[in-house]
């Protein structure tokens, strides 16, 4: 773990899944930090969903990648957490959510759970569930109809008109009362429908976001998504986030200005996804602050059979992106 | 942990199962011990099977209860390491074998995967698998028929004349020269074809049992097993690990004197398991030491749904048996 200074800034990561990670991953790189990660309640896919249904169990499997983000643990603890098993009836499990799962099984706690399992990884700051309630994410398409399910919303067969919870949860006051201590508050990068609003849709969520005294930032996807966000430039994000949410739950937008490789906008456009573009006349008619910099990762994506992480991970590069945001803290 | 005193003595079980976590439940009271269990690892049952047999590890449930046995973490990491999952895919699986398995395939080494698990567990003292090798136990019946696999030897449906390994395994080196080291081993208690001989029967073992300056106490079992062990005293017990091992392997033997209670009887009749009696006149025509104390678990057997062990554990109490070996190591 870095040694710590006498001044410590609390920055606060919101979304959970792949952009929390990057995000978080970067940021554990300043020891002057005291990190917490407010992560979405609502996967139900892959190993998580199964957990969910067979056992019961709140869905660890955000939770789990937002510890191993922070860990400071030998890498062999990270390893084990990122572990799945290949074989037999386990297929497709992942070592962590089981972890999460007996404990919270054994203990009843799902916060019990993480605390225990963020003391083997020794993390540097705290994950907090955006609610304890189990609730489950439903979508309406463009076209009227419902989409039960954040697995089935995350295919992007489909443009979203909305997304609520069912039932309605109650926010977990420990996020809430994190979001008012915040020095710096960071939102995404994520998909809009499956990460972003299934946190800061919690009754509560953007109330606290608005009273909070923290610099509030939106890190805008480097790419767009299917169905999702086509065609999007970056105030289109930021007016979709407003039009959901209201105003004064962000303050700054920070995107990325470098444009893609020619293999990695390659490896992406056969995805249908394509870089998130931005015209600065488009921010001149805007209140927030634009700041663009260079956040892209270098490395071109992988497919890994089984993993939908290693894809997904590089589109952001984690030391950049918390550069960036390192500097607006201390800006 | 007990605190340390200045000398230390190193106490070896030998077995796996049952019997050795219930010894080293005890021994772990007692502060100047370092302890170590060799196990047999030629499980191949339930959660150890299935794991064996669909990712091809080593067998990790003997393993595990000695690792429990000797833990002085916090209990929720003992109940961790023997929770069983009860419902879906994960059914029977119990998470201390998932999580050894998991950290083997990791790292490519069960032994490794034996330090770390015990790691977290912080145990007094060391669990050593008697091989790394892989593999299977195999019976031969009076009546000259085969059976193949340690779990279906342990179903005690027929009399057992021999044990043998396929393929022959080469002995854990960490075995021998922990045996040449210890001031005190003790072989049992246990069923005599599924854990002692599993563990004896490995070439090296005999012999470096027979050269070791150890005391050498063999704990005699309190009730008779079906097929198996049927009628026998405690020198039939004896006799039959003398043919089989020779002479010198040990030379004490610790066994019950207390009669069970008509409830205790009762239960373990209904499994058509009986009393280990003895008679003092079989032991005046033998070179071996005998030491008969109550060691009689006074609880009532009860089983437990889905969980071989709690019926079994009771048979010795832990604290009277590490009581009496302590005795003799101190002698």
């Amino acid at each position: 773990m870095p040694s710590k200074t006498d001044k410590e800034y609390k920055v606060t990561v919101i979304g959970g899944g792949t952009g929390s990670f990057t995000v978080l991953t970067g940021l554990k790189n300043y020891a002057d930090l005291d990190l917490a990660a407010i992560v979405a309640m609502t996967d139900d896919g892959g190993s998580t969903g199964s957990l969910r249904d067979e056992l019961g169990v709140l869905p660890p499997g955000d939770i789990r990648q937002c510890l191993v983000a922070l860990s400071h643990a030998d890498d062999i603890w990270r390893r084990l957490f990122t572990y799945r098993f290949t074989n037999g009836g386990l297929q497709g499990h992942n070592f962590g959510n089981l972890f999460i799962s007996a404990l919270e099984q054994i203990t009843g706690s799902f916060e019990q759970a993480i605390v225990l399992a963020g003391e083997i990884l020794q993390t540097q700051g705290q994950v907090i569930p955006v609610t304890l309630d189990n609730v489950r994410l439903v979508a309406t398409t463009s076209s009227g109809k419902r989409i039960i399910g954040e697995h089935r919303i995350d295919l992007k067969t489909t443009a979203i008109r909305d997304i609520f919870f069912a039932p309605e949860p109650t926010p977990n006051p420990k996020a809430l009362e994190r979001l008012l201590q915040s020095d710096l508050v960071v939102i995404g990068p994520g998909d809009i429908y499956t990460s972003l609003l299934p946190t800061l849709q919690v009754p509560g969520i953007c109330n606290a976001l608005q009273d909070a005294r923290a610099r509030k930032v939106y890190v805008c996807n480097v790419m767009t998504q299917p169905k999702h966000t086509d065609g999007f430039r970056v105030i289109d994000f930021v007016r979709l986030l407003e039009a959901k949410l209201g105003k004064g739950v962000f303050d700054i937008v920070l995107y990325n200005t470098r444009k893609p490789s020619a293999s990695f906008a390659k490896a992406y456009a056969s995805e249908d996804e394509h870089p998130v573009l931005f015209h600065r006349r488009d921010f001149a008619r805007s209140d927030f602050t634009f700041v663009g910099v260079d956040l892209l990762s270098q490395k071109v994506p992988q497919k890994v059979a089984g993993d939908k992480l290693s894809r997904a991970l590089v589109r952001h590069d984690p030391y950049k992106t918390a550069h960036a945001l390192y500097r607006l803290l201390k800006q």
